[in-house]
């Protein structure tokens, strides 16, 4: 049984999603993902909103650009945590779909991550199952550790060989 | 039967709101005025935005501030013209509000007049109405006529008492 | 007779303002597209602006970059809907475009889509002329019907192939 | 034992930060509200963010403005979900506070709400609580359906005596 | 007969643009002063932006806010200098009139001074009268001397009293 | 002699102040051209600026990009006008060198363009000089004329090939 | 012999950078406070930055608001830091003045503090003096731990009144 | 022994690091160039940031990308300068770097330079470091004195050239 939802408004998000996607493979946290637009679709996607909790989402990560409406809208409906991942955009950068996300209203809550914070989104949304989650946790922790080596890794290299040779 | 729909997610908006009302009651074109929240009422949303074409309605003003969803619902659901008013926002100056509502995807348009443009979204109702209203259409070029007469009569003034005594 | 008229001061909007005839031929609505320049050759345009109304345009569409007074100069002349498209601009990304458009003063409302926005334009026309054509409103809705439709075509394949070979 | 850590870094961000305290306070979560800053007492900090986990926190909000790095050295440090608050600013609007929580690098994500959004931030702590406490679930949903209560409500009121004596 | 020509879009410019006439007074330039909107009066304003030439202009100074047309379009037409003064507006601080000012495209350059200022245009236009006018030229020498000499009488008073009893 | 003297801060800025000068060839107007630093070689700089009058400028063009600050100290030292062209600069498209010439405080005012506004610049600088030069005013006429001729030819093209053809 | 001037290039700034002079008063640090104009006296300026070093300058704190050019000007010529203030403007919020002091060109630099940040100003111009001077980096510590010390005052009132009475 | 730390968040600053360094080498100025990052690995941080004085640094030279706290929090422990290099972004240009940096709160300033500015960062360490190092600031105007020669020697080929063979 999937415990996240990821969604997104048009399939040329898919390479900023894949990335949450693939950090739950990592984490091995079970999700759907799917293709819903509220704009074209807004039936298929209060469906998809209402049901949500029924099919065993704890968590609802939405991506959506421009006028972005997708994620505020799941935060309307689903009563769990939703994060909204920002698309860049051509014309403003991405400025358009932070506001349309970060900024709702009083009552109904968007957990933001970065422009194209498709990584970040899924952590977020394991950070968050983790909660009651003590396995998860330790691998969540385990994750953290490895960004740590990584970051050691690349500096070894750079005492190595000089910035020159870098 | 009302011809517009006039509909706001806040109360708060209706200092804005009320201005589109005014000039539709100038124009004599009937409309019904409600406060509903995509947000925090998604279904009463639904319910409002489907039935609108039944109700008679040919034209939807909305406005909403901050991450403002209910114009671009609106137009997900309405099949004729959806007009949006950006609301000012404190912090970023109702920045947040014109790209949620002017930045719709392609196949969605919302017809959005400038921050706090209340009195805009009126007369742009009266102008769409006018498309097929001869009568109104008079109407609007007499209200036309009046902004000229308007700046006429205090140019007028400027040149009788300079710009010292204005 | 020409229902529509899109109007753009530069060729170089041409591949924007092409989205909005398109959008228009789809529906079968007749136009006439033209190159002016508020600008460059303001006589010509007040002479077009003025004559819209007698030529049968019942919308004008207009786009422009940067500092973009066509759309607001239309709509200071023609009385019926001026729908604005602001361009995407190297330096600003159409943020001059955009606020050149859509702040306009209390009186002289302009239709503001999205930057780049061409599709839209059209879209928002046909809605505008769909208020007084009942067979225009059924297009609409099937328009908007095969939005819905492409969207689910590639949720489909997205459940059917998965994110990784989508 | 306290669920929640509230922590700002100056008590300028208490008005903001009471927000989130009271919407613990109405779903009664127990949380421990600190001012500590990540700039001025940075050790003081650290030891902060390291101890979160062992006096049972599953959930920081943590509010700071300007150059904002409360909220992503929380994130840095605390394995579980980090809520960040952008303080709304005198110069930038709160702008420089927004990007500076919510523009986390990968790896380190911080769940972002509205700039000066304190009770978001509350509720959206709640949700996450929800995840794994049914009963906690139906007082966020008991919340939601109060929301709507209270939009009819005022809808209701404009029904009855008109937009201009609301 | 009138030098320059001092034209607003509305009476709510006044305080900017007197300060621009307050200039052209302190010089003796003679100067028409007149409140025309481009928007509101579009054929008055193309009356008045034709004959500006023969009625011995040699420089406009237009002012106008959010989306600001009135220098632009006296550009369009004039064949002189138009200096075009920006507005300060609440929502966007100006930013939309300085965008829609000086953004010109190719072939139709505006001289734009800063938002809301009034006084700068007064005295740019001095300058440009005075290449062709020795006397003016003095004259806005000693200008630029009394405004060094202002600055000077400021810091002798800070070296007397110092800063705490400045 | 020349009339106008064109300097850039690096010569980086060359195709753009190329736009300038070639309109000035256009126009016959006799021009210098140099590269100076304000802010690598001040002491040179100042030489310029100072002995611009004697040398027979009547107008400076100058353009700077980034913390542009070449046209300003131009415009505090050299009596008559002073033209500032803002570059495009990577990080911020041209926003920090277009705040940086337009914002200059009151009592010294540069006649601000758009951004890479090289054409635009050397245009403005024909106006100035137009005004006490008919035959200038004459070619600045014709010029006007041309970019009119320019337009009619793309729309009659337009007309004769369709926009799908264009 | 003072070790820092102080310069600001209008007596508005006088509150901002009180707090940079008030800073080293408290450091004991010996300064030099000026008002002197880049703009409106450029050959007093000229003279004081030349002078700076011979004067006993080590570190120049220059505040300047709108198109800010003192700070950079004030760096092309003195071989040791300067340090920038940028002044909150009314238009736009003070980005004006941040863009024209941080964006320097390279080559150039300037050291750049907040938006108004005139504390910050004089505690940098202290760490600079302190890199060479060990009495001073006690102070500049020292100073740190007061910082520390009023947040733990703070935090303490908090734990014992709590957030409703704090 | 180090007189300067370089260090960054990520390899990916090492482009603009290493003109940091390059001028460093250039000064003949020791230091140590480090990859660390404050959200990746917080304890490694909190080390090299205490241990920074006893290293010998005098000068920290931090760069960040997007919410980058890496100078900041480097501020709030090293007791000396700490200069702060904003990295370009591709959503935000650089924006939100430069507000996570920029605007530190009262008692943290960090020396701020341009977007991507690794050069100058370079520099003015060397200028804080010849505060107390009079061949050290022969050096660095040495340094001031070829980049005025480089201007020179482009002016010199422009005019012996022209613009068009430039």
């Amino acid at each position: 049984m999937p415990q996240v939802g990821i969604v997104m408004g048009s399939d040329s998000d898919m390479p900023v999603m894949a990335k949450a996607a693939e950090m739950l493979d990592k984490f091995g946290i079970f999700y759907e993902m799917t293709i819903i637009s509220a704009h074209r679709e807004p039936d298929v996607f209060f469906e998809y909103a209402k049901s949500a909790e029924s099919k065993g989402f704890k968590v609802i990560i939405a991506g959506a650009g421009m006028a972005a409406h997708l994620p505020g809208m799941c935060a309307a409906i689903f009563p769990m945590p939703v994060i909204g991942i920002p698309m860049h955009t051509t014309s403003l950068g991405g400025k358009d779909s932070l506001y349309s996300i970060v900024q709702m209203p009083s009552g109904i809550p968007v957990a933001t991550v970065a422009i194209n914070g498709g990584a970040n989104a899924g952590i977020l949304a394991a950070k968050i199952l983790a909660t009651s989650d003590p396995e998860l946790l330790d691998q969540v922790k385990e994750y953290a550790a490895s960004l740590k080596e990584g970051v050691q890794k690349k500096d070894a290299r750079l005492q190595e060989v000089g910035y020159k040779n870098y």
